[in-house]
C-alpha cells in the first residue's frame, strides 16, 4: 500500500478497471484498484466467447487472468467497497475500512443488476430470486427455473442453467429474443428450454420461498427458481459528493478522452454513455484510453 | 466460399478485423475476411504486454489465436490483396483473384508504415534499412543496428533487436522518448542500447548495401541495419472508387457507431479517425461496436 498520494485510483474492478489498471501502471503511474468485486460483472458470466483471443473462456478465468496481470505489474489492489469520493486539491477516496488519496480518478464503477418491481421480489432474493445464473445455477440441480430477459445474458443464463435444472423457461416481453443469433439457435435447439415470448411475470408466489409465478396471461407456472437477467443500471450512488454529469438513464456522460465533466476524472466501461455494446473488450478498450488521457495529464 | 452475397464483408485482418468477424458470425451474419496480411500489424509487434488477459504474448501468437476463433466460428477468410470496391446495389470487392459481393462493409485496414523520405531509402530497402524489427531482426546477429523513433514501436524494436545484435543505437528527434515509462526503462538500463536524443538521419551511406549514416549533428555511424519506426499511415489507397470521407490526415471519419459517410460502409481500427490510442485493445473493440451496428442495420 502507498501512504502517500496515487497518481491513479480506479474505482471499479471489472474489464475497464484493471485494463485501466494495466495501462496505467505501464506509463508509470502509481495506481491503485478499489473494488469490492473482482472481475465486476465479467466474472459472473457463465462463459464468454467473444473475446478476442480466448475460443470460450468463463468469466471468472478471464478475470482471474486480468487481476493476475494487473498484480504482476505491481498495482495495488484493495478489496474494499468504496463508500464516497470528495474533490479536494486531490481526491479523496472513502472506502469502508480507510481513506485513499489520489491525483486522478476513473471511475469503472460498472453496472448493477435491474430489479422487476415486483411485490416480494426483495423478500424472495436468495430464496428462489436470483440475479446471477452463474453464482445460484448448482442450487437447482434437476429442478425447474426460469430466466426473465431476451439479452445475450438471459439466454446464456438459460442454456447454462439447462446444464444442471431439468427444465428452464425463458420469459420474455417481447416476440422476438434479442440475443445474439448463435445463442438463440442453441437455446432454441435445447431440449430443456422452452421460451414464452409476449411475457410478462405480474406475481411472485409462496410462502417461506418463491414456489411460482403468475403471468400477464394468466399462466401460472411452477418453478423453483426465477432468474432476472432484465438488464441493469450504473451504480452511481457513491458519487453523491461529486457533481459528475450523467445523462438521463444515469450513465456517466464522457469524452472521446473518456474526461467526464469534472476536471482530474475520468469514467470508462458500462457506466459511461459511451456505447450502447456493453462487451468486455468495449470496456477494456475504454479502461486502456482513459489510462492514456489520463497519463497525459500527468506527465504531459 | 460464398458464392452469393455476403451479408458483411471485412477488409483486413489485424484486430479490428478478426474482431469484427467473430462478432458478426456470431450475430448470425454470413462473414468474409479479405486481407493480404493475417494480423496486420499486431502481427508484427515482437512482445505485447498491455492486451488483458494476456500477461505476455507475441503479436504473431495473438494473431494466430484471433484467426483460430473466427475460424472456428467458419468466417470465410480470403488471403488476397484488395484492389478496390465500389457500390452498386451492393458491394463490389475485386481482389487480385477475384470478385467478392456483400450487403455492408468494414474498413479495417489499418496502416502502413511511414517512410524517412531520404535519397536512397527505397534502393536499401530489405539491404539494410527495414521497417520491421519483428521480420528482420534475425538478419542482424552480432552486428550495428539503430533504430529511428521515440513510439512504444520504436522502444520495443530496439529491446527486441538488443537480444540479437551486438550494438542498438535508437535515434529520435526530440529530448525524451514517447514511449510507457515501462519501455525506455528498459531501454535505458539496456548496456546494448545508447540512445541519441536530438538526432535526425540526413544521409544514408553505402554502395550496394546500407554501411552508414550521417546525422543532423554531423556524427557518421557506422551500421549493418537502420529500422524505421516512426509512424504509420492510413491504407486508404484501395478507397479510390469510393467517396468515403477522410480527415486531413486520411484518417477515415467515422461516427460513435463506426459508420462512415457512405451508407452501408463501416470502420474500425487504426485507419479511423477515433482515437489517439492505437492498440489491439482499442481496435478490437472498434471491430465488435462496427459489427454489432452492422448487425442492427441488416436485421433490425
Amino acid at each position: 500500500m502507498n501512504e502517500n498520494i496515487y497518481d491513479l485510483a480506479i474505482i471499479g474492478g471489472g474489464p475497464a478497471g484493471l485494463t485501466a489498471a494495466i495501462y496505467g501502471k505501464r506509463y508509470g503511474l502509481t495506481t491503485v484498484v478499489i473494488s469490492d468485486s473482482f472481475g465486476g460483472m465479467m466474472s459472473t458470466a457463465h462463459k464468454i466467447c467473444n473475446y478476442p483471443g480466448f475460443n470460450e473462456i468463463t468469466g471468472m478465468d478471464l478475470s482471474l487472468k486480468m487481476i493476475d496481470q494487473a498484480t504482476n505489474l505491481n498495482v495495488d489492489i484493495v478489496f474494499e467497497k468504496t463508500i464516497d469520493i470528495q474533490k479536494e486539491n486531490d481526491f479523496i477516496i472513502n472506502t469502508d475500512q480507510r481513506t485513499i488519496k489520489a491525483k486522478k480518478i476513473i471511475l469503472a464503477i460498472g453496472r448493477a443488476r435491474r430489479k422487476l418491481g415486483l411485490p416480494r421480489e426483495e423478500e424472495f432474493t436468495g430464496k428462489g430470486v436470483s440475479y446471477c445464473a452463474t453464482c445460484d445455477a448448482g442450487f437447482y440441480k434437476d429442478k425447474i427455473v426460469a430466466v426473465i430477459g431476451g439479452s445475450d445474458a438471459a439466454v446464456t443464463a438459460a442454456i447454462m442453467l439447462s446444464e444442471i435444472a431439468n427444465k428452464v423457461y425463458i420469459i420474455y416481453r417481447k416476440e422476438q429474443l434479442r440475443a445474439e443469433k448463435a445463442w438463440i439457435d442453441l437455446a432454441i435447439n435445447n431440449s430443456k428450454i422452452e421460451i414464452l415470448y409476449n411475457t410478462e411475470v405480474t406475481e411472485l408466489l409462496g410462502s417461506e420461498r418463491l414456489t411460482g409465478i403468475i403471468t400477464n396471461n394468466d399462466k401460472n407456472i411452477s418453478l423453483d427458481g426465477l432468474f432476472i437477467e432484465i438488464g441493469s443500471v450504473p451504480n452511481t450512488d457513491l458519487l453523491s459528493k461529486l457533481d459528475v454529469l450523467l445523462d438521463k438513464n444515469s450513465f456517466i456522460v464522457v469524452d472521446k478522452s473518456q474526461k467526464t465533466n469534472i476536471s482530474g476524472i475520468f469514467a470508462a466501461g458500462d457506466a459511461t454513455n459511451k456505447t450502447d455494446l456493453k462487451q468486455v473488450i468495449t470496456a477494456s478498450s475504454q479502461g486502456a484510453i482513459a489510462a492514456y488521457y489520463c497519463y497525459l495529464e500527468i506527465k504531459g
